[in-house]
């Protein structure tokens, strides 16, 4: 069999090499490309590329012998447009950043249901006073995106006794899940839901889908997370709701545009806490793991795991 | 069979008498006191006290009729001192914390590991900027304490996928955990964790369990949580031992002396947080459950769920 070449476009590039050459990967030769210009000099030689997205995006075209390239990220939305060459085999990670996600989302809402913040200040003030509290008990958790990360989230949502809804294209049962709906539902959940997380990917269903009309039906206290794409929630809408008291926080790590400006008026938001899309890590780790898995595959002819598929975006 | 007398001392007396008129039990008149005068005149009359223990402590001696004390709290070493009759039934709260620990200890331990404080302070800013972090994932959790609430705990660490010791007076396995030992392995537990969950009663084993040269064994990246009882840790010596970097950080909910003293140093001490003990409430509906429970086998003549063996502490 001839060698196949591997071009690494990441700012983890050592790493992964250093973890690549240790699993002796038959008939694979390695390259790594650190900046603009290497990458450039050496796309045309790749039949592979483990990249993240956007290093990949400017330099398809001249990706002659390009055949499978698996991103190190979850979100490839980048590379759906139809701007973009679609005659590849395009991967993405699943099923590692579920707990790194639930880590995300429980950190920040205990922080807001414990009253962190409220305790840090007392302490300061050397003051000893308790304040009434609820716990997740009983309450209902909305988790748009049924896969590997919803499921995580619903599982740990169900560990602390939360009642747990979900919404999919499809509508069917997951496990971790109480009930499952279609997109067609959702006005419905919002209405019965105390915290609402979306981990939805960037297509044109999810598009704006929370709007000034959307937040109509949320309850006043509810707090709505997104660590999905940041397309799925209209921005001035969000921010007209929190001022209106339509529901009572958000927690944002995607934004319509990333990095956020500094002059958005989202930084200085009351009850809107904001991250720069780190909720989840790419651990080279964890990523080499699913590659070496899939280069496996690759020279067996055998399916890829993360296919995406380019029409329906995920 | 004759009535019975149950006397409320609690902060939430409304809430339990509504609670329990609403069971109707059997045979039962409901007393309520809400502040020591009341109390003083009406414990000679109670059979039952719903209570607090530090309420029921004083009125103990003239609490004639008195033959079962249902604490609403989990912790009643109060009411085990030589000084105190134990000539009665005393049955705590067992089984409804679990949850609510977990709250404290994940949501603490999240707003640590994911740094919660560095990324307000950089929207404060307006500055977009990730930094390293690791998941829990690989991460070494170990629980002192491995009935109801040291369980949850630990299956919370385990379903962010830590490894999970457990220390008990008898070292038996326990749903949840990886390994439980008994307490003369501590110090090679020590140096292998990285988060450090005292739910540990106060009993004469567990008097001052955490001092300097315990400290010495403790890995200096190390959390160190207590939401047990505050004599299970030598207040100056863990002082010492954060100044020195013997460990990283210590999560406080309870403390030797309580309410912390206004003057008290822990409260401006880097890296200690301080909370005014209540990483966990007992919710009257949860409360009452227990005591409805309760009130059916007292009144069949059988064993009491919860029951505390005043020799053995807990």
């Amino acid at each position: 069999m001839s060698q196949r070449t591997l071009l690494l476009l990441s700012q983890d590039n050592a790493h992964y090499q250093r973890l690549l050459q240790a699993a002796r990967l038959p008939h694979l030769r390695i390259l790594r490309a650190d900046n603009p210009s290497e990458a450039e000099s050496l796309i045309g030689e790749a039949h592979i590329l483990l990249a993240e997205p956007a290093r990949a995006k400017p330099l398809l075209a001249r990706a002659n012998k390009l055949s499978w390239l698996q991103s190190s990220y979850a979100g490839v939305d980048v590379l759906l447009g139809n701007d973009c060459r679609h005659d590849y085999q395009l991967t993405n990670v699943r099923g590692i950043f579920g707990p790194l996600m639930s880590e995300y989302v429980f950190g920040y809402l205990l922080s807001l249901t414990r009253q962190l913040a409220c305790y840090r200040e007392q302490q300061a003030q050397q003051r000893w006073q308790s304040h009434p509290y609820q716990g997740l008990k009983g309450k209902t958790l909305l988790v748009l995106g049924t896969g590997s990360i919803g499921q995580h989230i619903a599982q740990t949502g169900r560990h602390f006794g939360m009642r747990v809804l979900g919404v999919s294209r499809s509508g069917h049962e997951r496990v971790g899940f109480d009930e499952v709906y279609q997109l067609a539902a959702l006005n419905r959940l919002l209405s019965q839901s105390d915290v609402i997380v979306s981990v939805l990917p960037a297509t044109r269903e999810t598009r704006h889908l929370f709007t000034r009309e959307r937040f109509e039906h949320c309850k006043p206290n509810a707090i709505l997370f997104n660590v999905g794409r940041g397309t799925a929630i209209h921005t001035q809408d969000l921010l007209d709701a929190l001022a209106a008291g339509k529901l009572a926080h958000a927690v944002l790590d995607v934004f319509e545009q990333e990095p956020l400006p500094a002059d958005s008026p989202l930084w200085s938001t009351p009850n809107l806490i904001i991250t720069p899309h780190n909720s989840a890590y790419s651990f080279p780790e964890d990523v080499a793991q699913i590659f070496v898995r899939n280069y496996i595959h690759f020279i067996d002819g055998q399916p890829l795991d993360g296919r995406i598929d380019f029409d329906r975006g995920y």
